[in-house]
């Protein structure tokens, strides 16, 4: 895995694709399926998300106030599915769909090889968490995996149904 | 335009398409381009959002407390870029850009009927908005457009690049 320049991690966020969220909680790794967060600042990148108290990884990231966000391309496609199907209370589920833990460099929650990017986050805010389950969240340190060129990422739009990427277009944008 | 169930609503955001936010401030609308949104929860389905304080719609979205997130389709583009390269500051974006302005039925905020998909916000809460321009939206009413067939959104990548929707794919999902 390569480091990817922080300034860089909105492009991955922004365009709203389906990822996993990993924990690591009394010495026990779990990953959750996510596609509710956005971009909250370009540099340092923050992130915001919605983590179910009724999700097993809640009591973790409120607990640790660290996780991995990683970027998972289509072909992972059914096991992110079968991720979001299962709950880490009953089961270890990186060795339940066979993925690939790694060490973090800043964060005790791990890292997934088979995603094309890992972004290591900690909990800066909690304010909205009681209202809304809403956890403010800084980028550390991010990695992409040079070997997936150009991955296609999935978009979820309710009941099983998933929106693949398609072309790509340029406009001429003075945004960032 | 037709009404949208609000249990509905999170299908057209969590996607993470760019989106175009109308705002009414002082007899005068005006219209951004977004990307950085998600879902906060289902029913009544609620949205957070950043509106940056550099953004002339901010100021009309803080006092007025209302606004309409329009989801344009991809034969849009063109013209949600060019929303986003100005500021309502200078033009009345709906008239330089051709957009035709509806008026809401719950919100001072116009609708956006080019668009196939529209969302009259209230907001309701500015915790966040002090430290992250976070604004949470509940979504009141929600239109589409029948005569816009299953459109194709886009997707921000920075600096002008976006990915089109692609192939849908079905999964068994247990997820909502």
């Amino acid at each position: 895995m390569k480091t990817l320049a922080l300034s860089d991690v909105y492009q991955l966020i922004e365009p709203g694709p389906v990822v996993l969220l990993t924990t690591a909680h009394k010495g026990r790794a779990n990953v959750m399926t996510m596609s509710w967060h956005m971009m909250v600042e370009f540099e340092p990148p923050q992130i915001a998300c919605i983590v179910s108290s009724a999700d097993h990884s809640f009591t973790a990231l409120r607990t640790t106030r660290e996780c991995v966000i990683a970027v998972p391309a289509r072909k992972l496609a059914a096991k992110v599915v079968k991720i979001g199907n299962s709950s880490g209370r009953d089961i270890d589920k990186f060795k339940a769909f066979g993925l690939t833990a790694k060490p973090a460099a800043r964060v005790t929650a791990p890292l997934i090889a088979d995603c094309f990017a890992n972004l290591e986050c900690k909990v800066i805010d909690t304010r909205l968490v009681n209202a809304y389950n809403l956890f403010i969240l800084e980028v550390l340190q991010a990695w992409t995996d040079p070997a997936q060129k150009r991955p296609k990422t999935i978009h979820h739009h309710g009941y099983g149904r998933f929106i693949v990427d398609g072309p790509a277009i340029r406009l001429k944008s003075k945004m960032r």
